[in-house]
């Protein structure tokens, strides 16, 4: 997006083409409006924020159910004090306990408990509602799988 | 995605088709990965938070370079709170000014200053790569149209 009345377009790099700049101007509803939608319905539905969701599904995932923190983080994409919180919460509720790492006394480890888990299959069906709602059914015509491949390489 | 092991699809919502799964899976690299990497190149390179310039590009397409506080949140995807954190920043720079509303002598507008659209103009070029890099060279070979088209609708 250059700035409206930019210098002329030889003397700079090449701008977006208009087909280009509709994708990357329709890129912030994808990136802060879609987990607010998500995260409204998670709340109003399941008062379990899509955070907490998101941490007990890769969790559950995981062998034995557990990840170190810092695992838990990569695969969160969030930061390790955003996931130590979250961790907090889900632990004041008994879906996750936190036991220190066999291997290596310095860390810990977050471990799904079964209430836990039970919780998760609660709310997956309104999260994957929402999904369908407020992102896959807009995709409707799209090929789903040569779109999956791009944006798994997106930031790469 | 619903939890492994979970009870049996009959019982609940349809799941996810494989495709389904793989976009919603990548939907986090777009969310959190895409904006931190164009955030790095921006800070690298221009020293400028994308924050800070997405506030800047706004305002000089709005007509008389001005917004409201309220407005340029909106437009910006950010909360009132963070919005004005961004001016505060570029007010101490000199790339925005603050001045009341004349309609309204509660509201505040934020007005980009000939300093700011200078700036605007240095650092867009990277912006532009950076876009360019981190997304728009993997979408190479999807139907762009169509997808601006899908992304618009998304969580409205």
């Amino acid at each position: 997006m250059p700035p409206a009345q930019s210098a002329p377009a030889a003397a700079g790099p090449k701008p977006l083409t208009p087909e280009e700049e509709a994708v990357v101007r329709a890129l912030p509803r994808l990136i802060h409006a879609l987990p607010r939608a998500i995260d409204t319905d998670m709340m109003r539905e399941q008062r379990l924020p899509n955070t907490e969701y998101l941490a007990l599904i890769h969790l559950s995932e995981a062998p034995g159910r557990h990840l170190r923190m810092s695992d838990l983080a990569e695969v969160c994409e969030m930061s390790l004090s955003g996931t130590t919180r979250v961790v907090h919460r889900l632990e004041s509720e008994g879906f996750v306990q936190r036991v220190r790492c066999a291997e290596d006394a310095r860390g810990w480890n977050a471990v799904l408990t079964d209430v836990g888990f039970r919780r998760l299959e609660e709310a997956w069906p309104t999260n994957l509602a929402a999904v369908r709602r407020h992102f896959l059914e807009h995709l409707a015509g799209l090929d789903l799988q040569e779109l999956a491949a791009a944006l798994q390489k997106v930031a790469t």
